[in-house]
């Protein structure tokens, strides 16, 4: 979490003459988004994110991900909305990137959600599902059952090194995945990486969803195993049943699972703490020890898969 | 630039419940200052920058820095005032480190100060100085003469890895420092590092001076030094006198140069431009690369030392 690409007062005063937000009162880079730049900006208008794309967003993405968030907050989800140029543009190019300016959202992501909290960020996941219907550009999970194939190509020879059996888990996982990993689920627009760092809450509310550049149109139930894999297990690895509950309580208050998803649900939590091992374990192998960001522990997912590794059916974790 | 220590929404909510300063809204930690970590923290009632004091503030400094903030702005300067806790303190202890919670100021600095932002910043900072009077604290300079000669010690064997030529350039300047250095110029509480990043500016006017953590007791005309290296330089490293009179008469506007002081100007540009390229070398030689900043380069002020030993007479600087 880091500045990557500084910007001056005055990079920002001219990129300013494009949009019509009135003028800047404050400006700070802020340390948050794992590979993009950001700036807190406040005008005489109102407070905004600028934010500047570095390598890990593609610029031909930028539809996909800028109209998406336009077409949630139309249907009512609170997330950031893209601010247009004077001629229209989703974004200009600043400092050889391209950049965009979005709405800037009030409330707090929580470390240690509680079940109440689960509860209501599965019911938000559910509205961003049902919301995403109708939006008209789609964008395929880069990181779906070929990007782990690819990733574990990558890794594999060194993944021992990091933890012992690491390889052998990672081998059994995919091999297992690749055999019995669903097609025909109910699918549409995800949000691919609902962590609670992406959940602003206000009062024990949900006032806001963030950081959509994993966004991508992929399986429902996926995302839902995004999301309890990442909620749901205290910090000494286990995971919470009564908080696992709240989620996908919540989140059946708004959108009915189907049975398939449910008999589904241990295979992709596999896949989805597959997904997090394997990216973590590549950037804890190829980190730049010059980098203005320190990798997140692979082994925390590792952990997570194999327990669901173990589990049986869909009614361990809570339903 | 970069947030050094972690403080998750739980963390800030057991502080919070030590101060009267309403519920939090927004919380997010930003890429400023250099060896502190900073967020900047919305509530209802306001907005407020959290700082926790890394390794270079020492708590025992607190009283001095914080106590200097809120005697400025009582004398209508306008700096980040500490919020006292209920229990009147001015910071208390959060993850190991002091945390001080302080107003936030609007205001951008400038990159590129022009000619009337070198005026208005030179006027700043001659109120600085006369509304320091009366503060009951004192904190020697601990980056004046003797710890220059310190630093000098601890970098010259490896100064020429660096630039050729520095070990005699660094040699050179510091005996004729210590020949030269004045004691007997009009003193009291400075700001010692008045660089245009700590400087804010709405619609070309002053709004705010922050980071007063180099503030001590030590001479006015030394501190004026401080500011012209940092502001009159262009990127090409030449002096550009018309900001270098710009920012004089915005400062004699407010309070007078002494002749002592005047004369004194050609070996305190020496030692403010020796100061900043010491401090620099240092870091650059000492930087870890796994840390979260990148340092900066000696060689701006070594270029600055170069042509400072040249100058006969205040008056190539602008007087």
């Amino acid at each position: 979490m880091a500045v990557y690409t500084d910007v001056s007062f005055e990079d920002l005063e001219g990129l300013l003459s494009g949009y019509d937000i009135g003028l800047p009162l404050s400006f700070k880079g802020i340390a948050e988004g794992v590979e993009n730049s950001n700036f807190y900006l406040q005008t005489d208008r109102g407070a905004y994110i600028l934010t500047l794309y570095e390598k890990r967003v593609r610029i031909e993405d930028l539809p996909f991900f800028l109209g998406l968030m336009e077409h949630l907050a139309a249907r009512g989800l609170n997330c950031p909305q893209p601010v247009r140029a004077r001629d229209g543009s989703q974004w200009l190019m600043l400092k050889g990137r391209a950049a965009a300016i979005l709405t800037f959202l009030s409330g707090i992501s929580l470390r240690r959600p509680e079940a109440g909290h689960c509860a209501a960020a599965g019911g938000t996941l559910a509205r961003l599902h049902d919301s995403g219907g109708g939006f008209a550009l789609s964008r395929p999970n880069a990181l779906g059952l070929a990007g782990w194939r690819e990733l574990a190509t990558a890794t594999i020879a060194r993944a021992d090194s990091v933890q012992g059996g690491l390889a052998a888990l990672i081998a059994d996982a995919l091999a297992d995945l690749e055999r019995r990993w669903p097609t025909d689920l109910p699918a549409g627009l995800i949000h691919a990486d609902l962590f609670p760092d992406n959940v602003l809450f206000m009062q024990d509310k949900v006032s806001g969803v963030i950081d959509f550049y994993f966004a991508c149109r992929d399986m429902f139930a996926y995302d839902l195993s995004v999301m309890l894999n990442s909620w749901c297990f205290e910090s000494d690895g286990a995971y919470n049943v009564t908080k696992g509950k709240a989620l996908i309580a919540g989140y059946r208050s708004v959108r009915a699972l189907t049975p398939a998803e449910i008999d589904a649900l241990p295979v992709l939590m596999r896949g989805a703490s597959l997904r997090f091992l394997l990216t973590r374990l590549y950037d804890w192998l190829n980190h730049d020890p010059n980098a203005l960001v320190r990798p997140k522990d692979p082994r925390e997912y590792s952990k997570r898969l194999r327990f669901h590794m173990q589990v049986k059916h869909a009614g361990e974790y809570g339903l």
